[in-house]
């Protein structure tokens, strides 16, 4: 039985790191009425810490390589720094903000990912299952779930875990109990038809008119496995995902909902 | 009207930072059948890391003076590595820890320490007040908090602040709830007659035997503060305060009572 409408925003490291443009987003962010869920990256101070730490930074097909050493590195930029930095500035607009990673109230489970053409990723985790009931406690109990990328085992191990991932997963976890929106926001205006014109957004994706964009070349290379994903997003339950600039949160609470490429089944 | 036994633990940097120790407390600590809170420290850890990025380290009367970059390094060490840690080891044993610190759920505001003896603290925070609401939602849900010793001021500021002080401060908080037992938990086995006999545990200090003692000069000059500490918390509706060895967990989950030395009013 659907809970009501519950939004997933998942917002990457450009904005996190950032001060100014992260007090706009969460400044917004708190005025969103509904149930509401924050997954962050944070991706830019792991590799900086790591420098800083004579830490070799081996990233490979934009995941990293997190060996024992870049593991301690993402506890702290990612489950440290990013995510109280967000918490405490959430509570500052009266948005009563809880950190978290996959391993707290054992929300999110993951396996170590298994050797892929021979590369071991090391503490990364594949996420298995979302304890959409824990989370549901959390939200009835007025609290808004702040994520963290980073997930856990059950037998004492922690992941890194890809943040667009984490999103979805919780997207299709929390689909079970509620109508949920999962919300893209990166630094582009959502799916352009032209790269260069940051007007030419495409405002609606589904299946028909999808195989035509793939087929006339239209969408980008590099967004085919975004929208992959939010296909197998909406497959599994959720009612639709929103890919859109993060500055657009402003117009997003102030109720306009033609905002970036909406996709849907 | 109270709901039942409810037991806050602390422990110190010394347990957290030792994993062996770390993990024979912990899966005694998850075995406890009632209510539980864990507090830990961890200040080593923001020690060697301050040095190890070239901060300086400045302690007076073992409270750290924490300037912008030290505090980085608290998130980093305490809600990061050392709270992530915990959380996940406790995972390992069934228990359903959620990590916390003071911002998280708005759970303990605090305001920046003022100048005392001409001495700025930098981000310390001294405890205001206790959110036993959203900590109690929490415990009803069936999870177990663990807090890092950070607290925030609702504007957006994070503090470092004492986890002895942020201990009681849940205790005597959580007292409005719950009939509440703190139980400091160090190297030592108790308040000693003897420093240099362990087993010259004093079982049980209260108000009429407490004036002797320090009257004789048998409770070192040490344990004093944490003593009347403790006498506050008392005052403030903690039932009993213990202070143990974290080694004695083990016993404490094996029903042994009799352990360490227990303050009462």
């Amino acid at each position: 039985m659907a809970k009501g409408r519950l939004r997933v925003f998942k917002i990457g490291g450009k904005v996190v790191e950032d001060e100014q443009q992260l007090s706009t987003f969460l400044q917004s962010f708190a005025q969103l009425k509904e149930n509401k869920i924050l997954v962050h990256g944070g991706g830019k101070w792991v590799s900086e810490m790591s420098e800083r730490l004579g830490i070799e930074v081996k990233i490979i097909e934009g995941r990293r390589i997190t060996d024992a050493e870049t593991l301690e590195v993402v506890k702290m930029m990612l489950a440290g720094v990013a995510n109280k930095n967000v918490v405490s500035k959430l509570q500052r607009y009266d948005c009563n903000a809880i950190g978290m990673t996959g391993a707290d109230g054992n929300t999110i489970k993951a396996e170590k990912r298994p050797l892929k053409n021979g590369i071991d990723y090391g503490f990364v985790g594949d996420v298995k299952t979302v304890n959409h009931l824990v989370i549901e406690k959390l939200i009835s109990a007025g609290l808004v779930p702040v994520f963290a990328p980073m997930t856990h085992d059950g037998e004492g191990n922690l992941f890194n875990t890809n943040a667009d991932t984490i999103a979805s997963s919780i997207a299709v976890g929390m689909a079970k109990e509620f109508d949920v929106v999962l919300n893209y926001c990166f630094e582009l205006n959502g799916v352009l038809e032209d790269i260069d014109d940051p007007a030419s957004v495409i405002p609606v994706i589904n299946h028909a008119n999808y195989t035509q964009l793939k087929a006339d070349g239209i969408i980008n290379a590099g967004m085919i496995p975004k929208i992959d994903n939010a296909f197998d997003a909406l497959n599994a339950g959720v009612m639709a995902v929103r890919i859109m600039n993060s500055k657009h949160i402003v117009e997003l609470a102030e109720g306009k909902s033609q905002l970036g490429t909406l996709i849907l089944k």
